[in-house]
């Protein structure tokens, strides 16, 4: 067992920060709440964000660039949005050596200054859609971080658009919902859950919100990709208007969605091990490691021609393989193997003198830790098989987890009993009313984390107040 | 000639202007100084990004991030640093509802907190040469702005890497200089001229500055990369020490490198005519555009579905052709032509009925407006030629405009008269001295824009005191 990480059963939490430290992957930065996201958690967002933006162009967005700053004005513009907002943003008073007529906010989110460009952009019906991302930093003042999951500086993608009518602007609502869903069930190996907010957890200034949540290995649940359909309240505040198909004056309807490195920390607590971090080879940056073992010149320089020799074979048939051969001498082969296995490598490769003269390898993988000898030549379709192994198992391994850790209730009573003892998701009838989430929230620690999308939703009667419950609500405590 | 744009002889600042706006590359935001960088800009920089970013990982490095926020006191630890930077800062000073202990800078650049993450990470000579980028937004208080070239806020990338060795650091300041040159005349078709800054020009806290230098199509001179060797000056004031390989602590070495959306500027200015953007193929985010030319259904049934087989021709034979059929119904022919011009497709391929009989097509070319009738079996091998000839031609295009516009002086009054008339690039004899370089400013506006690097420099007399000089300098009027 790894020395420099605390059990999952001892402490959840360091756990997590002992994996996040073994892994290199980020650490805080000098200001308080910030991080550095450091090259080994950097790749997985970079692989995170080449696949994802994939997905927006592919259903015809396109990137752009606003500003970081905006008018403190531009945030009232929008009476829940600012209620919402202000109290965690960052102010800037002072610029070039002056202080300022009016304060600038580091931008929280961007509705406010989009929707400011898109009145200018936007003359009519032709203009329309308008379906625009961008990738950035953004800033909320938080007093309890942790890294990735919750930081007050972090980066994300925000998607904002702008549509004709009031149906089209549900429709790419849902299809962006739908497409954070397909990138952390079959990239990730992550599932999720796709749902509506109760109207105490929307997005402040939007009509609806959607999102994906996840159960990581604590029972706790992970909101980790939300969709806003804004309806006109933004297109209102901003007089984003157009001329339409009848020549009539209207508002736009819009939507925004995003999702960010948060994720990175959803990654690490669905998958990982007491032994530290585990990628699924489909984000992982290097999905092979090959390890030369030698213990002198003879040795490494036969040991790292055949690693090169089956890197070349692997490369020349998988398509985008990413590998990399540890040609490093300073440490011994039991840390170097620690090193990859800390890195969440799905496949390890490792070669010795002996594995030369038989002209074979050992191939361990990562996520159940076995290891086999492959014969040279059947080893490319070895390690093809097995990064489809490894996700699929991964997936399999966080779903069969959700299951046995998804409870359906109908008291309160028992509803209370769990959530204190075993924790989880449970499903259970709620009335819909403020007060009574608060209550549970209040008692419980316990939120809805969303109103599952369900074909046939099943009524009942709610297990606080009995009165009547369209459909069972999720709940679980929340990160 | 384009009624949306002014001649660049009538007014070159409002031509640059017009350019922008025609191909909606960016606007200014709603924050003095701040830029929005439209989808068609935006696609600029992506380009540019994903294949420099490709030469820096090529070359070892990898890529991370760093927080937007630093420390007002991290600033100071550098004497020449916070002088040259504090102006231009801009500052934060209160987070989540309260005034903050510590006011916060926006980074203008991030050599401190990484220089203090990099004491933290870095303890052996084990962990050199660490190798990293950021691509990121900073932001730095200007009062005059032009979008791109000059904005407060701008996107860039930032290397900084440290080393067990003086040598070493030196060697990486000059590979990424020469990564920069590559890149800009390669992909941008850019010629630039590589030279070290004079003091009084170099980066605050560097012990030497080097940058590529080019000439915009009025003569004036735009630097769009710069390389600093920083010697040990950040190492000592935030403590990046090391144990070398004969145990002994020592500082490292470090260097830091960027270029920024100001090259998008740069590319404007040195390619564009008076009827708008023109881009070299290989950084056009679109480089064919096909348009068919319709008068009813059938028609347009007709030309849209030869536009496709063209459009499937090409993509197989070219490798990551990026092509866009204009299916739009709600132009006139001559507006598609003008919208694809003005976007700056070095490419446009019309069809029309009569095409589609005769299986041929008109093939336009951006640069110099040439058109021909291309029969469809020809079309391949006619593109592929022509991308080619583009690229080259707009490079020697911007060759000869320089050779032309460079001009060797041996007298300040030669001097004086070339820069008041004819501007350009001023070759010319300088003795070293602070005084004197500062003296050519205040009269002329010129600066010494650096010492080119050179095999044989050829030592001669200043041209205003008549001192010794090693090597002629480079002067003009800058961006």
């Amino acid at each position: 067992m790894a020395k420099n990480i605390t059990p999952r059963k001892e402490n959840y939490s360091q756990w997590y920060l002992d994996v996040i430290a073994a892994g290199q992957l980020a650490d805080y930065a000098p200001v308080k709440g910030c991080m550095v996201i450091r090259p080994s958690g950097f790749a997985i967002w970079e692989a995170m964000q080449s696949r994802l933006d994939r997905m927006f162009k592919e259903t015809g967005h396109v990137n752009a660039s606003f500003p970081l700053l905006i008018p403190k004005h531009f945030m009232e513009r929008e009476a829940e949005h600012v209620e919402g907002f202000s109290p965690e943003c960052a102010v800037v008073t002072h610029g070039g050596g002056k202080e300022l007529e009016e304060p600038l906010m580091i931008r929280p989110t961007s509705e406010t200054v989009i929707g400011h460009m898109y009145s200018q952009w936007i003359q009519s019906y032709r203009d329309l859609p308008v379906l625009i991302n961008q990738w950035c930093n953004v800033l909320r003042w938080e007093m309890r971080t942790r890294l990735f999951l919750r930081t007050s500086e972090f980066l994300w993608q925000e998607g904002h658009t702008a549509h004709e009518t009031a149906e089209e602007a549900q429709e790419e609502t849902l299809r962006m919902l739908e497409i954070y869903r397909v990138f952390q069930e079959e990239y990730l190996a992550i599932p999720v859950i796709k749902g509506i907010k109760s109207e105490s957890e929307k997005f402040p200034g939007a009509l609806s919100t959607y999102s994906v949540e996840a159960m990581m290995q604590d029972g706790k649940a992970l909101q980790s990709g939300t969709s806003h359909n804004l309806g006109q309240n933004f297109a209102k505040a901003f007089e984003i208007d157009f001329l339409d198909r009848n020549n009539n004056q209207k508002y736009v309807w819009t939507t925004s969605w995003g999702a960010s490195t948060r994720m990175i920390g959803g990654l690490i607590m669905t998958h990982s091990d007491d032994d530290g971090l585990i990628l699924p080879p489909k984000i992982a940056p290097v999905q092979v490691a090959i390890v030369p073992i030698f213990n002198n010149d003879q040795e490494r320089s036969e040991t790292l021609e055949f690693a090169d020799a089956i890197a070349n074979r692997l490369k020349e048939k998988i398509d985008q393989l990413q590998i990399k051969i540890d040609s490093s001498d300073n440490l011994r082969p039991a840390d170097k193997f620690f090193h990859w296995i800390q890195q969440g490598v799905p496949v390890r490769i490792e070669v010795g003198p002996r594995d030369v003269k038989k002209q074979s390898a050992m191939v361990a993988r990562r996520d159940i830790r076995e290891k086999n000898a492959v014969p040279v030549e059947q080893i490319t379709q070895h390690v093809v098989d097995l990064l489809e192994k490894i996700q699929q198992n991964l997936f399999e391994r966080a779903l069969n987890y959700r299951k046995e850790n998804t409870r359906t209730v109908s008291s309160y009573a028992e509803f209370k009993e769990i959530i204190s003892n075993q924790g989880g998701f449970i499903s259970a009838h709620w009335d819909g009313s403020k007060e009574v989430e608060a209550q549970i929230k209040q008692e419980t620690k316990a939120t809805i984390r969303c109103l599952p999308l369900e074909k046939n939703p099943e009524p009942g009667k709610c297990m606080v107040t009995g009165l009547p419950s369209a459909q069972r609500a999720l709940f679980a405590i929340a990160y």
